[in-house]
């Protein structure tokens, strides 16, 4: 396999000479109905209103082959070293179907693993569902609480509220879930103080067992269970594990059960491994959570596809690329035209800005061109009465995702003014898209549109599990040739190191580093 | 008063020729003691680890002198019409109190007008909280819901939730707050679903009285209501609306009562307007409403100091364009370490990029250098999980905003290794700083740091009511003293137009329009 560097390739070369289009000029309802590629459950990619035509989609291919980007997927799914910086492989699609050749690791082939986990999710959840398994006290579980940070906070909390409504839609009994994250104690305390304890089920996940944001909230927990007073409370009934193998938190006596992971699971890449897993089954149940597995399955294999233009995460990933490195748009906003997806933007701000906001190569050698863009987004409405002003009108281009479904979750609307809440929502979410990409002229300069802004567009039907599992899927394929494609390590986060050591420093007093302890007197 | 554009100002293009200077080698004690100023409210500005020294706050005085920013803001709180694109006064300070001369307008003295309606919010918040108002089932309020999007929606939520554990801790009774905003209709279910609709009461906020999304919503709820077939409930005793005395709302019957504001505050400046005061007086009480006026009045006297160095918003905005127009930087990331801030970035990427994402200048005219940035950010130390790593070691510099309190705001608190969670809240915090702008070298390019990333910080002993108001004024201020630099009109948003005219028109078939239906068959 050849690994090179962006500005080593020819294509690119190529593809940095070629002028974007002009998106006024060429968007019309041809082009809307055959810039579309599937992206699997249910789910399409639409591309019509971006600077490119066919000359670009043909450099992106010869971009493709030239750097091996699907045989570099494949390398990631049989089971290689993808992960240079920790020396790791890379298998989270594996938590999902095979995509691949068997990988055995650890002594173990870990799709059998993967799968055991799933099964021991299943029963499990299924009990406490069931009311086999009880609190403390002889209640049922209504309440799980995911104690986690990071990659075991953003995403398993974007898919749960993305859920909600549509499974409370479905009649699928639902528990209540809530979340505990920041070492900040208020967010603990905002959860806790809402909790009828002897029903709540804690989850508490982290990889190393030793994450302390999260043993922190775990220590608050416990403290808050002692002081409740509650006759024949028993702490340890009420809290899981999900962790490594090798933690500390694995053979713990003092929980429930314990779920397992491994290193070859990223943080931002664990939503459909047991720290999404366990939370989810709980709370929507197992088959909800196993649908979500299925979509995103189905858009792995998708993204195997070498053709650029059959390939949605593919084409989106250099579609990205030619707005970074030829158009040097620095940032990407993500829209999701449904209140379901409110947290889905925070999740990938997560996945895309700690995969690629790198500056060395995966051999470690400085890079000469940008990398990661800055990820940020609302969901639409909302966005529109905030930031589309800059986006419409500032002076810089941001490109823009829109994410938009024919149907709500709850199905309960109001016709006003002859159409319905979800004909409104989507009539703006068309109109934002030729808005951006048309604009308008006005006689009076201030009231000019300049138009040619970028978007692409995600849709489906509804939003269920099958869908949000396509959805997840694409945005960590597209992430994943991204990392391809700039020749860096998408699977490690060496950025998050110098801030713990210096947190610690400054828990020990600084040991006589004067900036940190003139900072730190200001608190 | 001299308008011209930043290139024609010859302070700027001596700014634009000083050279940053380089963090790592000033960062000091004496630095950090010293590049500090009081921002009202027990809040501070250090901004001792940006790339500034001596010359460029010469020069950065020179710049404000030479636009007279200090002079604009009195334009500004004198009355003047300084909303250039719709030709109207712009009086959100006046809302917190008098800083500039009387202002007489509509045939009344504004200061009184404002002052008219916080009495009747004091009222009106008193009796509802005492139970002299009880709904129309006879039983007592315990629910408040805000209708409203953009600024009636970001800047309450915002401070809402900024408040509520503070206001616990205290002791305060507090009602529980909800909003509505989104036109997905999935917004309005998934709240009205957990209402106790008996004792609940809806704000319905629309300066106008005719904003789509708001309208839609309200009706959702009286459909909800209806639904209900609670015995003897009457809607009509559950809504009182915030909005200006000449909307279909003002008067009414429908209404429990009505609220107003006018033409000359801002949706994004109105969290100190009725907008904000009725749900935050509803919720906490008057008192607590007015504390934060306080804190946010004080805050918009010190912004009237003409001295750069003794003004922070002005010179946070003055660094913020340095960093902009000088180093080029495009994004700014807002990094509160309190859980409580959780939405404030969302309001502040409102205030700030629908404020000063313009490409004209208040004449209408095109400009030539870029203006607002791209704003966005998390709480720490989620955030530190999440993005952080492309902050650090990503291929662009984003400058950032950090926030902190020496102390929480429930002051629950647990030990764990010899400290508590909020001493480890802020040992992180001073630790990303020193990260940020000292970085660290290392033999594997990997693990290596830059540094030379510049922050800035703004921090009180607590977030309490006063400080809180201190926080929102110092970004508004900022917002308005770059707006001015910029030579743009801070106060209209054009840019929201095109899209409403089109979503009309897509409602209403498309009127032919081949792309706007190609579109539209998606769905």
């Amino acid at each position: 396999m050849t690994y090179k560097n962006l500005d080593q390739c020819t294509a690119f070369a190529k593809l940095s000479q070629c002028d974007p289009v002009q998106i006024q000029q060429v968007l019309d309802a041809k082009r809307i109905k055959s810039f579309l590629v599937s992206a699997g459950g249910g789910l399409a990619y639409q591309y019509a209103a971006m600077p490119i035509g066919k000359d670009h989609l043909d450099l992106m291919q010869e971009l493709s082959d030239e750097l091996g980007l699907i045989e570099k997927y494949h390398a990631v799914v049989n089971g290689e070293v993808m992960n240079t910086g920790e020396k790791r492989l890379v298998l989270h699609h594996l938590t999902r179907g095979k995509v691949g050749k068997d990988v055995v690791a650890d002594g173990e082939d870990k799709f059998s693993f993967y799968q055991q986990q799933l099964e021991k999710i299943k029963r499990f959840s299924d009990d406490v569902r069931n009311g086999a398994i009880l609190g403390s006290t002889g209640k049922r579980f209504n309440t799980v609480v995911q104690i986690g940070i990071g990659g075991s906070d953003l995403g398993p909390r974007a898919l749960y509220l993305a859920l909600k409504g549509w499974c409370e839609e479905q009649q699928v009994e639902t528990l209540d879930a809530q979340f505990i994250s920041n070492v900040d104690p208020d967010d603990a305390q905002a959860v806790i103080s809402r909790l009828d304890l002897e029903r709540t089920l804690f989850i508490l996940v982290s990889k190393s067992g030793t994450t302390l944001e999260t043993l922190t909230n775990r220590d608050l927990v416990l403290e808050a269970i002692k002081a409740s007073n509650i006759s024949g409370i028993d702490a340890d009934k009420h809290m899981v594990a999900v962790t490594s193998k090798t933690s500390p938190l694995a053979s713990s006596s003092s929980m429930l059960d314990a779920f397992f992971i491994d290193d070859y699971i990223g943080g931002r890449y664990s939503s459909t491994s047991a720290v999404g897993g366990v939370i989810l089954s709980l709370a929507f149940g197992f088959e909800v959570f196993n649908d979500l597995l299925a979509g995103a399955h189905e858009a792995d294999l998708l993204a195997l596809n070498t053709k650029v233009t059959e390939n949605a995460a593919l084409l989106d990933a250099l579609i990205g690329v030619y707005l970074r490195n030829v158009l040097s748009c620095p940032t990407t906003a993500i829209l999701p035209y449904s209140q379901a997806l409110s947290r889905f933007p925070a999740h990938l701000q997560q996945l895309d800005m700690e995969s690629n906001g790198k500056q060395v190569n995966r051999d470690g050698q400085a890079l000469s061109y940008p990398t990661g863009p800055v990820i940020f987004g609302e969901p639409g409405t909302n966005g529109q009465h905030s930031f589309y002003q800059l986006l419409h009108q500032g002076t810089d281009i941001i490109p823009l995702q829109f994410i938009g479904f024919s149907e709500s979750q709850y199905l309960k609307d109001v016709v006003v003014e002859d159409s319905t809440s979800q004909t409104k929502l989507n009539a703006n979410l068309v109109a934002q898209i030729v808005a951006f990409a048309q604009g308008k002229d006005d006689s009076n300069p201030n009231k000019r549109f300049p138009g040619g802004r970028p978007s692409s567009l995600l849709f489906a039907k509804r939003l269920d599990a099958r869908t949000l599992g396509a959805l997840l899927s694409h945005y960590e394929n597209k992430v994943m040739f991204q990392g391809f494609v700039w020749n860096l390590n998408s699977f490690d986060q060496e950025g998050v190191q110098l801030g713990k050591v210096l947190a610690t420093k400054v828990l020990n007093g600084c040991e006589g580093d004067e900036v940190l302890k003139a900072y730190s007197q200001l608190f």
